[in-house]
């Protein structure tokens, strides 16, 4: 067991914590777009059988653990911890989706950044030795969102360009010290982010909020491991959406770090903007989480990547904060994830 | 370093982090309670100089945070996350509120049970060597918290005895292995609570409700531990008020458990019922956090008592999931602290 903190806010792990299982499940949209061949299951009814938007997404939480459990072979009770979290106030649809599993729970709150914050906390629990092994996950579902955060979906209101479209969907990790099956990959360290406030006030713009505090945590990330881009296969964004994207990138640049080769946005990549009508990109902890599961932890087990920062973006607002007229802050919590059998630096 | 898993909730930690500082701030009525002359500083201005309630209870939160670091002796440098909560959607009193401090961020959301849970996530974030002191912190203000679960404070609504007060206050401890003068206790261990639902469907009566969850963390922490209630000088739990006092002393009765002589609410104890209209005792995040700074760790750091169960418990509602006809789950997480004296089992 050990640990080695580099910078003020990254960790290497010495004995790296292993992702042993992933499950992703979305909505019926999700599944029509460019990644939906890769998720494990597609929910055609957006109410999965239960009376209201919360409880769907309960159901979706609940769903999505179970199969992340069953997939890594092992039974409940040799999990210790859940970490979860989900965009609704006061996490009820993680509460009331985590509920009847009994785990000890620990609720998180990121924003969209919530999937890197869970694997943040859950590596350290592992790589700490408190648990041999804990389940992460992160929800989040277009029509709970949308009613909470921006006009009742009856409305059939006009969306700007910039605005984003909440994913429908689930991402769960089984993480642990081994047993199960063969890991996806192992995660290799942490950059921890902080919150990051420019002033931004459009809360239909949510991938500039959140550029700035993607581009701090790679820049973070690069300083306290002594790298650069190419350190990396992939640099992957959670929810920036075509305007952050942008964004990102022409300041990257200006920082002396072209990652344009390397780069990748879930909330891009989850929908095909052009025909689905989303605008912006996917957004919502269930976006990078589902992405991460379905799609990207595949790619590193089967050797396509060797070396990923998976790096979740979250926007710090509610409706009250908003129309009191603060701003949108963002922060970005960035994970290193590593093929199974790459040498160690 | 190194610590040991016990049971199926448990940690006793072999190099137990150490409660370096902690400072606390409350409001006014909570000043003019038993128990004020207790806290570092109280606010006579519930806006604290701000235009509204949740920018109050930012400041609430930062003024908390700044003391606590001051107190330590610490520079903010030497202090690697900040783990923090509230009440509100989307945590927005914490992230405006740590936002100036600018440290890496882990944003929590356990209803009242928050300092619980950010005192079990930092205690093993310093044990297991990932930082050498962290920030915990948790905050409630009454203003924002009516304002959002109850009625706007304009009505002045007539509440039922079993109701609970918000608190308007905040604790913050600096967690660490040493340094920064003379350390208010330890944290010797454990208990992470799970959610339990007992179907309870009164908002009004939130006690009752976390009754049963904080009797689940006391059964689970003697069973994981081995041990009774004789092994604590204290056993705190964090605002059940008087309705749930009564239910949880009675059910653990029943479990051959009688704390009743060394058993304390944080709730009961902040207002003084008779004369300050605040029904069945106080509430939220701030509830606990405060009590613990104010008047909990001084009592252990100068010896009266000498091994304290402190478990703050916490209501998993919003009033989206209440309206929708949805139950009242409780989760309460337990922390084991220690006199810095106290011989180890």
């Amino acid at each position: 067991m050990g640990t080695s903190k580099r910078g003020k806010a990254s960790l290497l792990f010495e004995d790296p914590p292993l992702i042993l299982s992933a499950a992703s499940v979305v909505g019926k949209k999700e599944g029509e777009g460019p990644l939906g061949k890769y998720f494990d299951r597609i929910e055609m009814d957006s109410m999965l059988g239960k009376r209201t938007w919360e409880e769907a997404e309960s159901e979706l939480q609940t769903r999505t653990a179970r199969l992340a459990i069953e997939k890594s072979g092992l039974d409940k009770e040799e999990i210790r911890y859940y970490f979860g979290g989900d965009l609704l106030a006061q996490l009820i649809a993680t509460s009331f989706g985590s509920m009847d599993l009994e785990f000890p729970m620990f609720g998180l709150y990121g924003a969209c950044s919530t999937m890197g914050e869970g694997l943040q906390l859950g590596s350290m629990t592992v790589a700490g030795d408190f648990a041999d092994r804990v389940l992460v996950t992160a929800s989040s579902h277009f029509a709970s969102a949308e009613k909470q955060f921006r006009f009742p979906l009856e409305y059939g209101n006009q969306r700007p360009l910039s605005a984003t479209w909440t994913v429908t969907g689930c991402g769960a990790v089984v993480l642990g010290k081994g047993g199960g099956g063969s890991p996806l990959a192992r995660v290799a360290g942490i950059t921890t982010g902080k919150i990051v406030d420019m002033d931004f006030k459009d809360s239909m713009n949510m991938g500039a909020a959140m550029a700035m505090a993607a581009l701090d945590t790679i820049v973070t990330n690069f300083k306290d491991l002594g790298v650069d881009e190419r350190y990396y296969d992939r640099i992957i964004t959670g929810d920036l959406g075509t305007v952050g994207r942008r964004l990102l990138l022409d300041y990257l640049l200006k920082a002396g770090h072209d990652i344009e080769s390397r780069y990748m946005d879930c909330g891009i990549e989850i929908f095909d903007g052009s025909t689905q009508d989303t605008h912006a990109g996917g957004s919502g902890c269930g976006c990078s989480a589902a992405v991460l599961c379905g799609y990207i932890l595949p790619r590193i087990q089967q050797g396509e990547w060797k070396r990923v920062l998976f790096m979740p973006t979250g926007a710090l607002l509610s409706t009250v904060s908003f129309n009191e007229g603060k701003s949108v802050p963002g922060i970005a919590h960035g994970v290193v994830l590593e093929r199974m059998d790459e040498g160690r630096k």
